[in-house]
C-alpha cells in the first residue's frame, strides 16, 4: 500500500491519485499514488517543525549513526529498490548500481563528517585578561526544517535520501520530501528505509516525511509555509526560479538552494588538438551520449578554433558520437522537449545537424551535434540554452578575442571545461580570469560529468546555473547549506 | 569644492544639490552636494565593471597594502574629518575617537587577513594515483562590483570606509558608495583619503567611486544595473526589505547583505538578580542611553521575573537610567521618529512610561523605559518593534513557560542577552535550544553592546534582523560576503 509518509505513517486521506510511467515500455505503470491534501501537509508540517528543536540540539556523532543505519536500509531493500528505479525511469540497471553506489557511500561520507572533532565550531577569539574584550565562540547551528524537491533525472542520489536530504538530516534539520512524480514508487521505497533507520534510534519520526503530487499545490503551500526554513531543488530553470521567487514573496523569506542546470561550456584552445583529439573526441562523444545527456553537468556547448586540427576534431566526435549507444529518455514529456529544443535552435540558427539517423529504442534519446559559428552564437540567443538530452553546439572561433566575446556573453554554469596545453593556459591568462567568473567549477582537460562526491567538491555556479552560487550541492560541505553561524558571548 | 567622485576624479555634472544638516546647532549645513545625474551614474558603474578583473586577480599581499594605505591617509586626515563628523552627526568628539580607532584598526584586521598563507585556498582533495579520481582544489573568488550604502549612525565605521568597504575590497570586488545624505562632507574627505591611498598604488582608480543622492533614485538606478554583483547595506528594514525586493527582481538576482536593526532582548533568570542588581543596572542603564542609543546592538526589550528582585531591579534600572547623560539625536527625523515610535507604543499599550522629565540639549534624545508584562507583549505587536534611541521596553513575566512562549513569538534577532546564574542556565537548557534560534549571538550576563571586532564576531541574525543570517557584517568573516567558492579540477 503506498501513501504519504507522514512521520513514519503511511497516510491516504485524499481521493486524487496519480500513476508513474515506464519509459522502456511507453506505458504507465499500475501503482497509484494518493496526492497528500491540505490536512496532510499542515500535520507533516506541524510535526517537522515540533522535532526541530530536539533534533537540532542532538549530538552529531547520533546523526551520524542515523545516516549509517539509513545506508544499512537501503542496502537491505536495494533489489526492490531497483526494480521500481528502472521501472520509473528507463534507466539501465547498470546505472542504477552506479548510483545506488553513490548514494550509499554518501551517506558514509556525511556520517564521517559529522564525525569530526568539533564538527561544529567555526572559530573561537579569547577575552583579555582584564575581562574588558569578550570572550567568543562562533558555532554552527541548524537553520530549520527543511523542504526537498526529487529530481527527475536522479532517482536515487538527488531524490529522496539524495544529496539535499542528506545534508540536512546531518544539519539538524527535519526534512519533509516532496517527491519527484516521475519516480514515486522508487521514492516511496527508499522513503521506508529512511523511516525503519529512523526507528531504530531515539529521534522523534517526525524529522522525515514524504508528499506525493503530480502537480504544484503541495510544493506551493510547503514553501509559503513560516514553519519551512529552507529548500532544496534539482531541476529546470523555470521550476528553480519559481521556487525562489515564491520564498522570497514571504515575509520571512527564506534561502532556496536550486540547482537549474547548465550548458556547460568546453573551450577548446588551437595547440591542445594537435595530440589529443583522439583521446578527447573519444571522452566527450561518451561525456555528451551516457545515459542520454540526462546530467546537469552535461557538455552542451564547444568553442573549438577553425582550423584544420579543429575541424578534424569535430570530424571525430561527430563519427564517435553517432557510434555510441543510445537510451531511452526518462519521461515522454522530456523526450518531447528534448526534440522541440533541438528544432528551435535549427529553426533559428543558420548551423548544421549532424545526427543519428534511426531510433532502436522507445522514446530514444537520439544524440546530435549543431555545427556553427562563434559569430552566430554572439547573435542567437537560443544557442546558449541548455537542450536536456544527447545534444551539443559547436562554435568555431576565428580569433582568442571573439572567444572571450563569447565567453563574456555567456551565463552563470555549473562548469566550464578548458582544452589547452600548458603553454596556452600560461599565455591566455586574461582568458582563465575571465572563466573564474562564469562558472563554479573549473575542468583542465578532461570532461565535467561524473562530479567527485567529496569535501572540495563545488557543484554550484552563477546565477541562472543555482540560485545561491556560494552553496554546492554536491560533497560534504554542502551542509552549510542549511546551518548557519552563531557566537556565545562569555559561555560555552 | 565638493562633489561625487568617479575612479578618482570630482565630478558635478548635475544641477540639483543637497545640504547636510548640523544636529548640534539645529541648522543647515552650509556645503552644497551635488546629487549625481544618470550619466555620473552609468561612468561609474562602467569604470567599476572594467577594473574588476583585474582587481579580482591581483594578489592579496598587494590588497593588504591598499588598506594599510587607506588607513595612512585617514590618520593623516583625522583633524578635518573629526570637524566634518561632529558637524553633520550630532555625536560628540569622545565618540568621534571611538568609531575612528575602529575603523582605522578594521582596516589593520583585513590587511592582516589578507596575509593569511594560502587565503584563498579553502580546501584541496588529491587525486588517486590511477588517475580515475581528479584532483580538486577549492578556493575563494570574489563576485564583482559591489554597491555599499553608508550608515546613518555610524558615519566612519559602517559608511565610507566602513565594514562593507573594507570587506569588499579586500575580497578584490570594486566598490561604489551611496554616500548618506546625512553625512556627505565626512563621506566625501574619507572618500579623498581612499582616492590617495589608491594613486599610490598599482591599481585601477576604478576600484572606487563615491556618489551623493538624498533621494532613491541613485540606489534604485545602481542595485538594478546588471554590472553591480552585490549589496551591503546598513538602515531601517524598510529600506533594507526594499533594496533587497528590487535585487531579486533583476533578471540575474544578486545578494544583499542588509542588516536592519533588532531590539536586542533582555532575559533575565530569577536567582540571577540576587547578586547583580546593582552591577547590571549601573551596565544596562549605559547601554541604553549611550550616545542616546542609537545602536542597532542597544538592548530594546527585558523579560524580568515578576518578583521583589525583579521590581528592585527595574527601579535601580529606571533611576540610573534617568541620572545617565543625554544627547542630541543625528537628525531631526530621527528625532521624530523615535518620539512618534514612542506614542505608539503608550497608544497601544496599558504599561506605564517612566521618563526624563526635561530636555537640556538640542534634538535630545529623551531616555526612558516602558514597564508592562509578558501577557501583554503576547498580544500586542507594537512592543516588539525596534524604537531608535535610548529607549527599552520591561515585561514582567510569571514563569519560564510564558517566557518561553514570549521567546517564540519574537523574530530574527541580531543579539539575545541571557542574565542567569550557572545552575539556571543548567536547568534552562530546553530555553537555551529555543534562543539558538532567535539570534546571531547570545550573550551571557553582560551587555550586547560594543561590538567586538573579529574573527570570531557574527553580526548577522535571522531575518528580519538581517536579510542574510549565514553572514556577518563586523569581522574578518565579512569578507565571505562578498566571495564564493570555485573548484579547479586537474590544475592549479
Amino acid at each position: 500500500m503506498f501513501g504519504n509518509q507522514i512521520a513514519g505513517k503511511i497516510s491516504c486521506e485524499g481521493k486524487r491519485i496519480f500513476y508513474s510511467f515506464n519509459p522502456s515500455l511507453n506505458q504507465q505503470n499500475t501503482s497509484a499514488f494518493p496526492i497528500a491534501t491540505n490536512e496532510e501537509v499542515e500535520h507533516a508540517l506541524a510535526i517537522s517543525k515540533n522535532s526541530f528543536y530536539s533534533f537540532s540540539s542532538s549530538k552529531p556523532s547520533d546523526r551520524s549513526k542515523l545516516l549509517e543505519l539509513i545506508a544499512e536500509e537501503l542496502a537491505l531493500n536495494k533489489s526492490i529498490i531497483a526494480k521500481a528505479y528502472c521501472k520509473e525511469s528507463g534507466l539501465l540497471l547498470s546505472r542504477f548500481e552506479i548510483e545506488f553506489k553513490r548514494t550509499y557511500e554518501q551517506l558514509f561520507l556525511f556520517s564521517n563528517f559529522l564525525k569530526t572533532p568539533n564538527f561544529e565550531l567555526l572559530s573561537e577569539t579569547l577575552g583579555d585578561q582584564k575581562n574588558t574584550l569578550p570572550h567568543l565562540v562562533k558555532k554552527h547551528v541548524s537553520i530549520g526544517p527543511i523542504v526537498v524537491f526529487g529530481a527527475s533525472n536522479f532517482p536515487l542520489a538527488y531524490s529522496t535520501i539524495g544529496g539535499d536530504t542528506v545534508s540536512a538530516l546531518a544539519a539538524g534539520c527535519p526534512v519533509i520530501v516532496k517527491a519527484h512524480p516521475f519516480h514515486p514508487e522508487t521514492s516511496f521505497l527508499v522513503g521506508e528505509a529512511i523511516n525503519n533507520a529512523i526507528s531504530k534510534t531515539n529521534f522523534s519520526r517526525g524529522i522525515f516525511s514524504q508528499l506525493f503530487d503530480n502537480q504544484y499545490s503541495v510544493a506551493h503551500k510547503l514553501v509559503l509555509d513560516n514553519r519551512i526554513k529552507g529548500v532544496g531543488f534539482t531541476g529546470s530553470y523555470i521550476g528553480g526560479k519559481a521556487l525562489f521567487d515564491l520564498a522570497n514573496s514571504r515575509t520571512i523569506p527564506i534561502p532556496v538552494f536550486a540547482e537549474m542546470g547548465s550548458v556547460n561550456p568546453v573551450f577548446v584552445f588551437p595547440n591542445s588538438l594537435q595530440e589529443k583529439s583522439e583521446e578527447w573526441s573519444s571522452l566527450f562523444s561518451k561525456s555528451i551520449t551516457n545515459d542520454a545527456g540526462q546530467f546537469c553537468t552535461k557538455p552542451g556547448l564547444f568553442f573549438i578554433p577553425r582550423s584544420e586540427n579543429g575541424k578534424r576534431f569535430v570530424s571525430m566526435l561527430s563519427e564517435k558520437l553517432i557510434q555510441e549507444p543510445s537510451f531511452t529518455m526518462l519521461h515522454p514529456s522530456i523526450h518531447f522537449n528534448f526534440e522541440k529544443k533541438k528544432q528551435e535552435i535549427l529553426d533559428q540558427s543558420k548551423g548544421e545537424l549532424i545526427e543519428k539517423k534511426e531510433s532502436t529504442v522507445i522514446l530514444e534519446g537520439r544524440q546530435g551535434l549543431f555545427v556553427t559559428s562563434a559569430s552566430e552564437f554572439l547573435e542567437i540567443e537560443s544557442l546558449e540554452k541548455e537542450v536536456f538530452g544527447p545534444f551539443a553546439v559547436i562554435c568555431y572561433y576565428e580569433t582568442i578575442n571573439q572567444l572571450k566575446e563569447c565567453t563574456e556573453k555567456i551565463s552563470g554554469q555549473l562548469t566550464a571545461t578548458i582544452l589547452a596545453t600548458q603553454e596556452e593556459l600560461i599565455e591566455n591568462q586574461s582568458f582563465l580570469f575571465l572563466i573564474n567568473h562564469l562558472a563554479g567549477r573549473i575542468i583542465f582537460n578532461n570532461v565535467p560529468t561524473g562530479v567527485r562526491v567529496c569535501k572540495s567538491m563545488h557543484h554550484g555556479g552563477p546565477f541562472p546555473a543555482t540560485t545561491d552560487s556560494r552553496y554546492t550541492a554536491v560533497g560534504s560541505d554542502s551542509i552549510l547549506r542549511f546551518m548557519r553561524p552563531i557566537v556565545y558571548q562569555d559561555n560555552y
